[in-house]
């Protein structure tokens, strides 16, 4: 039987490792794979704009989780939990979430949870991924660990596994009989299981079969889940959900891509140009006053 | 700051570790702790009777989560989510959810669901408590190891990962528009989520405070979520899920302390009877000739 080796799946986590400052839109403007299709001083002022837009969803996602997980008593449980959910990267997919229940025309308050609970997904997968036991077994061992291990490794296994169900009863708590969302929140409640449960194992498989499906597998997996969930709890009808879904698949492709660079640069910048056109694309079906900050995600 | 050592949630945990067979309701009659107040030949007619139910409870979520698990392609994902899912033991938490769910007149398909997430939750939980990574830190090392290693280290950590998303996968998609019971499932996933996330973890805590509040928590959370879930299932009232849910905590209680039975013997006894006769209390709201086969979990 051929065993998965957790290398596949510390690979496949690559992109997400990330410090994104902010947001991981950042790159300088002097990025080989910006389009340059505008004049300089407009691109400037939309870029101040694009960054400030994803940045106030961050911190919007960022002071929800603050709320939801305080560091409280028991100190030994809720320490841990709080530094766990907040050492890892900043996932994009969280923001797409947000950024896609915006664009169907929702309030950002309908998906703030979502993708909180998204947010906590990929914590809690990188903390699993990186918990100092495991590091051990690494082939490709690096000499900085990617987390800051303040907490033993039973402790990191420990709030690993509670944060996975915390995100669920996050999700189901913001039920509301108010306004009649929860068959919305169980379809968000399928699409975040199934992007990090066994479809997401399956994916993580073929990470090192070609290079046109190159890793990215979970990136793409939670980016797109992010930008369909928001569909859904933003009211998008199923052409809406199905496109930011596979608009999210691309832009998190795109990043899985770039957060590599360096090994293999020209065929992959040309790659991204691939994936680009087609995220674009997906986007063409809505109007096009409302997409310009959700493009950026990928034109940034 | 005081950290919570694996031990303690091993130690915990260990009520679940019993192995078994069928139900752990095959308890030999001469068991000191079983009330004596019925006739010989009645009550072996009974405990067949009643063994009888739980075993075909057991039979029912067994099958139920063989169709959910299949071994099927890619076979490195599923051989061990399949194999991590039924190494463990068997948990009466489930079983007491399809009990409950029948005792306020639910149908036994309203729960086998909800019943199938809780043994995934105890399995995922089990797997994690006995990586073969951690088995090397206990400090109360156990010469028999209490799961068949069949895979890696990192393969045990990665299926329990999925194993958590995966249970909730199956929830969420339990939702059937035409008995309209969105609301249900997801009071069902608040539940689970409680019992196997940070208020799990909390309990864990306080395992070696006292002697009445004497670890079993992760037990009493799991059987007093399963019965809660299977009451909200089943259509019971408030008071209803309430009265089960103590019924449940009671019951894993007693589970908790009978496992560990030999140490502290007759202390033991004589808090299983306490706790035995305020788990047959909340019963007393019940009809009484409905009762008696949920009942036995305690009493047998």
């Amino acid at each position: 039987m051929l065993l998965l080796p957790l290398k596949t799946r510390v690979s496949t986590m690559a992109g997400v490792r990330l410090s994104f400052t902010g947001t991981n839109l950042s790159r300088p403007s002097t990025s080989p794979v910006r389009p340059s299709c505008h004049k300089p001083t407009t691109v400037a002022a939309r870029v101040a704009q694009n960054l400030s837009y994803w940045d106030s969803i961050h911190s919007d996602i960022e002071s929800r989780l603050k709320k939801a997980i305080p560091i409280r008593e028991p100190i030994s449980v809720f320490e841990p939990m709080h530094h766990l959910t907040f050492a890892p990267p900043k996932t994009t997919a969280s923001a797409l979430c947000v950024a896609a229940c915006e664009l169907v025309g929702g309030n950002r308050e309908d998906a703030i949870v979502a993708a909180s609970a998204i947010h906590l997904m990929h914590a809690a997968i990188y903390t699993h991924d990186h918990l100092m036991l495991t590091d051990r077994l690494r082939s490709d061992q690096e000499t900085e660990p990617k987390i800051q291990h303040r907490f033993g490794p039973n402790i990191e296994l420990l709030t690993g596994d509670g944060i996975f169900p915390f995100a669920f009863e996050l999700l189901a708590g913001s039920m509301d009989p108010a306004v009649d969302n929860s068959d919305k929140i169980l379809r968000v409640i399928i699409e975040i299981t199934r992007a990090v449960g066994t479809e997401g194992m399956v994916d993580g498989q073929d990470s090192d079969v070609e290079f046109d499906q190159l890793s990215c597998q979970p990136l793409r997996r939670l980016h797109g889940c992010g930008a369909a969930c928001g569909a859904i709890l933003g009211g998008g009808g199923e052409e809406e959900v199905e496109r930011l879904k596979r608009y999210g698949v691309y832009a998190g492709k795109i990043q899985g891509l770039l957060s590599d660079m360096g090994r293999h640069e020209g065929g992959k910048v040309k790659l991204a140009e691939k994936w680009r056109a087609l995220a674009l694309k997906e986007l063409e079906y809505f109007d096009s006053k409302k997409i310009e900050q959700i493009s950026t995600i990928v034109t940034m």
